[in-house]
């Protein structure tokens, strides 16, 4: 018994330490202890295995991430991240996002978009070496172009077998460096999409709130050449058989069960000086966030004068209107905290240690002095590198932008051009032309760009733009209006065809058309370059000195006894904990289920909150002990962000108790400052996915297929 | 450990019995088991003796409960109930609501005001012998004054010795009568109210709601002639000694902790019919609601303008906003709860047990039809009612309608006159006249009438007052103008004197005087009258019927194996249960205290979240285990409504653990349909009300006369 006590004591402490912490898989030796006393039944080392079970059923979508779960290549992952795939296959007439989608036989499934990919983790290679040689002591623009040379050329040989994506991932701002090869799989296809009703329950007012309903599941599935290599879609190929694939879990899920999750993060800057922190909190996250409610309430008042505007900027709106709100979470988060005194104290107290190693404080000092002047930089330039970065990066304009900058590129030999516009990058800007005729209205363009044009008016003489000022001859809205009017009643590019033509041709012949959008996207081009050449120069210095300065906060950290794990940076990471509630306020507790009658209460019968009325009725038929089997979603303590959406939730024996989703409010501010006491993942629980598919929206095929009872 | 453990469980299910019931004392022994089962350490047949320890040492204060809580007559309420007092005594200068009143001795406390009153029980007698003997066979108005003649003389007989106040109580809509008699203790002292933002913190924005974090405790002091006999206020009375007073916990209080209130409540109508419970649902809380938003709306309005109108009105619009949230929280229960269906399935339940009894149902069931008539016949004139009930009992007007009623009753035998007109009510009266002065603006006044009178042009032809239609003289909102600028341009009355005067004049006087306000006052007398009788007629048929259709409920609650308890009807009852937070939603857990820290983290400078600087600091000043010995707010589970505001919490010991002060926002539906997963009890806990008066608002004097260590 006593012993029982003491473990359980010892995994309590642990488990209370391990909510921070997105670790990588090379620190595993690190974690192997606290994982197991966090209640990992696995041996640890099992996980360093990453082609291994259950680490090599964990793929990256791009911006997601989700699992195998099946021997034929069904992938889980969240209903949001197959959004952009189930807005793809919508039509008026056929409305997916709305009603969903259940493929009932393998060939019913459909194309996810020419852009989709499963990336399947094969090796990952230390290169530090490489990079650091190639780097030397350059500095500036120089420094980042070496780097971009000996990046190139590192992905070029590791993608020399066919069938690989390469990546090469820098932590601690550069200094250590992993290539990353994943089997990079081109045709995905939508099989199960829940309706929105249950996908997406909740919406926006919803999202980042606990409690939470939201059925936010998908499936895809992977497929392959008939060989078994990765192909472009093709009604030949066939399903992908991955080496591993998760199994569902055999014990209930409860309250205080370990849970771990794989994914990849994409973002977070804990390690941020005040400087930059202080530019987000008090610039990006309310200034620019005002400009993308602005922007958010001039599409929604298109879209409901016309539902064509509405479908075809759903996807759009809806990651401007989750960043808005992230931001805005942020900020509460930062007053809550005092983000700004800790973070300040934080640094002054690395500054204050380096002062006091005398000799061997200096480098790091003077690695600090220069990441600060190169953030006072940034900033001189901030409002414009905005106002321009997003009238290029408007729809249309901003393709038109793409197809010039890949024919300067195309006349380089491939090593040579920019990142982006390589070879090896032609199907996803081919993807990204195609697509654009879902997610393009001419008269929503202009109205967007307007405003930006408006915002470009403001800057300061200084910072305005000949080629701009020169296309809207005249400096008020008048103005806008009639260089949009003109310039778009006149283009021919909105044609797909046309555009795809343009994939072709050479600078010149680009240059010289006269097609007055593609001239405004030529003639914006010199700027772009030019800002594009600074920020590299920045990039370049920053490379330099960051390594330095970030290597003096983690001898810091380690002189107080505390963890280190890079920030967030879309590659490979593992967090782990506890299902757990919180207390978001005195006298509130969060409880760590949610369940069925609870979502049943929220049903207004009005989206987003509009149940279907079969889920409701089958609600209701229910006994206490039927919805008691069938949680919603849950509470844990894991530490994770953006880009881990879809992520398996994996119990102590690695089997998928769920998929991660979402943070709660409270947590967002951890990008930045981690709060350990609010911190929370929420996930769609396995069960509630199964009912679902059993009772509500029925899939017998693929709960066979998932082996589900 | 056997038996150790069943106890447990028999407490456990008992306490979840126990959350239901406003017992009467009559009903102890019937819940003696259950309350020593729930935790009372007492001998229940203790708290039989209304005048023993510790009930002795509860007290009325007419519409709120309080206690003595030191031998001097120290009273115990709520800073809300002390509210009118608190105002009364403030001024432009001096701000009590804001500044709080701290007696530094005896001789500064201050008079409560003229219609301040103690209760202190004396003794309960069972009339319903002589009432039923009075009422006989009668029916309509009859009935009515034949009740309301023995009545009055059962109350005359009863205060035949000086200083006392009788009430006759009726249990069950006329089953029984209990003849309460009390000390009436009529010189009441103002001793200390803590700052406005300590008392009243959170203010509306907090009002029903949890987590709360509110100081809403008070004291008064009870004074009395140097004989110990009740007096009108002398500067030569003394302190009142109690018998009995309340001494303070002992051990703190915990989560799960046996607390019991004994106060009196005023209002539920929870064996009201479905078509009662109708009318309130879908036309007084809604419709009559939406009008007290709108007059709080033009007060609110005038106030800003006015800091004079502001203070004038504040307890006024207290009372209205207070009402308007409970209604509308009402509104949200019933939806939450669909108490219509509950209720008209109950009601359907017992018709039709009634009918399977045959014979023996038939006068259950008749009694039932004749109540649904009345019922109807009441809403058939409700808009009237209501609109003539409001501009008759406005401010200046209300109290010259008063005067001229006072003068027809004077004019007849006291035993005679109407309730409220006796000879005993006429300090009442006095002390209402006076204490207009500080509650009337005339320009306030006219604006609220403005409001009903324009209510009143929209009556149809049938239901208008041809009184009314005179003195306006004409069908707008113009007319409404100049009739009121007129009358109120040309009175008299609004000083104090002039109506002191017409406290003595006869009816013949007054309807000779010209004043015009009093002439209105005068005018409306005959339809008042008239509304009045009608009224009267309505309760003596619902006398005669309902005590048999409630036996009926009675009998069938009772087959059913259900507890049975009157409706409250501001008589001493008693509820008891367990310190017990809720789950106001799925996922979300409302837990039983609120803590020093969560005060703070509400605090915004800006009211009604002003907490004062020295209790911000002094918080900041302290350690988490000095936090953790003063929780500020508690819940539990206990069945209270209004009237039980300021009632003492007691533990199993019977010592003062807390104040009630408030029930959740999610209980006041269970005024008509109790709801138990989620009626709870808000209290202030004592250890705060005891940090406040030792370090924040110090009162050393007080702490000591109270033995606090």
């Amino acid at each position: 018994m006593r012993v029982a006590v003491l473990a359980a004591a010892l995994s309590l402490s642990l488990a209370a330490q391990a909510k921070e912490g997105m670790w990588v898989p090379q620190q595993l030796p690190e974690i192997a202890g606290p994982l197991k006393a966090a209640g990992l039944e696995l041996p640890p080392e099992q996980l360093a295995d990453l082609t291994g079970d259950p680490m090599g059923a964990v793929v990256a979508l791009g911006g997601c991430t989700a699992s195998f779960v099946s021997p034929q290549g069904l992938v889980a992952t969240n209903h949001h991240c197959a959004y952009g795939a189930i807005q793809l296959n919508s039509t008026a007439e056929r409305n997916l996002m709305k009603d969903g989608f259940n493929a009932a036989t393998l060939a019913d499934e459909v194309s996810a978009g020419p852009n989709a990919r499963v990336f399947v983790m094969d090796q990952i290679t230390d290169v530090t070496d490489r990079v650091k040689a190639a780097a030397g002591t350059l500095s500036g623009i120089a420094r980042q172009q070496a780097i971009e040379k000996v990046q190139k050329e590192l992905i070029a040989a590791c993608e020399a077998e066919a069938g690989f994506r390469c990546t090469l991932y820098s932590f601690f701002g550069g200094q250590t460096y992993r290539l990353f090869r994943q089997v990079e799989i081109k045709d995905v296809r939508l099989v199960y999409a829940p309706p929105g009703s249950i996908g997406n329950y909740g919406g926006e007012v919803d999202n980042w709130m606990w409690p939470r309903h939201t059925g936010d599941f998908a499936f895809y599935r992977a497929y392959v050449g008939k060989d078994g290599k990765p192909a472009a879609f093709s009604p030949d190929n066939v399903p992908y058989q991955p080496k591993r694939h998760l199994a569902l879990a055999t014990d209930p899920l409860e309250a205080g069960d370990f849970v771990m999750v794989a994914g990849y993060p994409g973002t977070t800057n804990r390690y941020a000086l005040f400087d930059e922190f202080q530019n987000v909190a008090t610039w990006q996250y309310p200034v620019v966030g005002q400009h993308l409610k602005n922007v958010v309430a001039i599409v929604e008042a298109a879209g409901k004068q016309d539902a064509e505007i509405e479908v075809k900027y759903a996807s759009t709106i809806r990651g401007w209107q989750n960043a808005m709100k992230n931001w805005d979470g942020q900020l509460e988060g930062f007053r809550r905290i005092d983000a700004a005194a800790t973070k300040q104290a934080e640094e002054q107290a690395v500054l204050a240690w380096l002062k006091a190693q005398g000799r061997d404080g200096r480098a790091g000092l003077a690695a600090h002095a220069a990441l600060v002047k190169l953030a006072a930089d940034a900033r001189a330039t901030r409002e414009r590198d905005l106002v321009i970065g997003q009238i290029a990066g408007t729809g249309l304009l901003g393709n038109l932008r793409m197809l010039h900058r890949l024919a300067i590129e195309a006349a380089k030999p491939d090593a040579e051009r920019a990142p982006g516009y390589q070879q090896r990058d032609l199907p996803g800007i081919e993807g990204g032309i195609r697509q654009l005729e879902r997610r393009y209205d001419p008269r929503m363009e202009k109205q967007l760009l307007a405003y930006w044009l408006g915002e470009y008016l403001k800057l300061p003489a200084g910072q305005r733009v000949p080629a701009i000022d020169a296309w809207l001859g005249g400096n008020d809205a008048a103005a806008i209006t009639r260089a949009l009017d003109a310039t778009y009643g006149a283009t021919t590019l909105a044609s797909t065809d046309a555009r795809l033509a343009l994939m072709k041709a050479d600078a010149a012949a680009i240059e010289a058309n006269a097609d007055p959008l593609l001239r405004l996207a030529v003639a914006l081009a010199p700027t772009l370059k030019q800002m594009e050449d600074v920020a590299k120069a920045r990039a370049g210095d920053g490379n330099l000195h960051r390594p330095v300065y970030l290597a003096a906060v983690q001898a810091y950290k380690r002189s107080q006894g505390q963890g280190v794990y890079p920030d967030a940076n879309l590659s490979l990471r593992i967090t782990y904990g506890n299902v757990m509630g919180y207390s978001p306020k005195d006298g509130v507790a969060y409880t760590e289920f949610t369940t069925l009658d609870g979502l049943a209460a929220k049903a207004t019968g009005e989206e987003p909150f509009d149940a279907p009325k079969n889920q409701l009725d089958l609600i209701a038929a229910m006994t206490p002990a039927q919805k008691a089997a069938v949680p919603v979603n849950f509470l844990s303590d894991l530490d994770i962000t953006g880009g881990n959406s879809g992520s398996p939730v994996l119990n102590g024996k690695g089997q998928l108790v769920g998929l991660a989703f979402d943070g709660n409010w409270e947590s967002v501010s951890s990008n930045w400052v981690f709060d350990p006491t609010m911190t929370r993942m929420i996930s769609v629980d396995h069960r509630y996915m199964l009912w679902i598919m059993r009772e509500v929206y029925p899939a017998p095929r693929l709960l066979e297929e998932m082996g589900a009872k």
